[in-house]
């Protein structure tokens, strides 16, 4: 297996987590189908979480901020090196932000967004950020 | 009373909060002395925030963020559109991402931070998005 098919399973379960935003209730509630999850170097799960700004009425709170947070308290710490994320669209300039700040070791993600997403289809300064400081950031095209 | 000095009291009232940061408690709690208020068109503070990212072990909790989060709940809703976030050192490029997610008309920041600041400090591409989506983008040196 290739190192880009050994993170399928990871994406298959952050692309049934981005199913869940789209769910029942009423439409106001529902979100835009983005999940992602975070994986320990042996490849456990630690966190999976769906994008939840309309159903939690919160700016920040992207799959991937979701799912940080959430890895973060099983952790016990805000530091999580050597983990990756797997996130089913390029993140945006603030969820690419956040991985550096959260030390990250690997950012793995489906679709390119090319209306917002900050990694390689903006060519931001916040990718080669990441870049330089994880020194193994793998991007897209994965799902 | 000109433009910059229109928001020194908010800007006291987010060195206030700063100042928390470094509080009594066991060091490892201690948080690096960052802090945050949200204002609405009329000038009230709809949030007041510090960085919480050691003592809540969370890598997305500065102050931007954490202001961010409790504007929204205040409002019940997650565009905090018409709002001036006022902060008082340059945002990180996951904050200057935030700022844009949240709609945030204003941005307001004291200390420039060389190292890590995304708005000016690094003229990063998430400092050109937020200026071309709010169109009101106040910048820097008001502390």
């Amino acid at each position: 297996m290739g190192y880009t098919e050994s993170f399928e399973p990871a994406m298959r379960l952050a692309l049934a987590a981005a199913a869940e935003a789209t769910g029942t209730g009423p439409e106001e509630n529902q979100d835009v189908p983005v999940g992602a999850v975070i994986l320990d170097a042996a490849g456990t799960v630690i966190a999976r979480a769906r994008n939840r700004r309309e159903i939690d009425r919160d700016p920040t709170a992207h799959a991937e901020i979701v799912a940080i947070r959430q890895a973060a308290r099983a952790l016990g710490s805000w530091r999580l090196t050597g983990l990756t994320l797997v996130v089913t669209l390029e993140p945006c300039t603030m969820c690419a932000g956040a991985v550096t700040a959260a030390r990250l070791a690997r950012l793995v993600y489906g679709a390119e967004d090319p209306k917002a997403g900050a990694v390689g289809s903006l060519s931001g300064r916040s990718c080669r950020r990441a870049r330089a400081d994880s020194g193994k950031l793998a991007c897209g095209g994965v799902a």
